[in-house]
């Protein structure tokens, strides 16, 4: 799998998981303690995710990081 | 989860794999086409692993990045 569709597919995955909570890219970066640009940017693919941010990102949206994957298909 | 505990679980789950398939760390490195010193530091729990690392390690070691998640308990 490509890098470019590796990073689309996390992202799509991280938004499905905001949008269930009803939260904006911005809250749900302030509720993991990023910065306020960063989910956005990680939603559009444009990230290559850390795996310390991604179980950070799972966990606030109350998943595991393995989870978060698995619906992203990785 | 603390950030040293999580390289620490997910470099043991590299590891597991890689001695799996009986292989060396330089081995899995080559394959992955990473540097050949990623694998050792990244097994150690020294690095915080990239989304697209990860993805590469595990196809490498002919699972999903979400298993290789799940054995390590992430």
């Amino acid at each position: 799998m490509n890098t470019s569709e590796i990073r689309k597919r996390f992202g799509d995955a991280i938004r499905a998981e905001r949008l269930n909570l009803g939260i904006s890219q911005e809250e749900l970066a302030f509720r993991c303690g990023l910065h306020r640009t960063y989910i956005g940017s990680a939603e559009r693919g444009e990230r290559n995710v850390s795996l310390e941010n991604i179980v950070k990102i799972a966990e606030t949206c109350g998943i595991s990081a393995s989870t978060l994957l698995e619906n992203a298909g990785l």
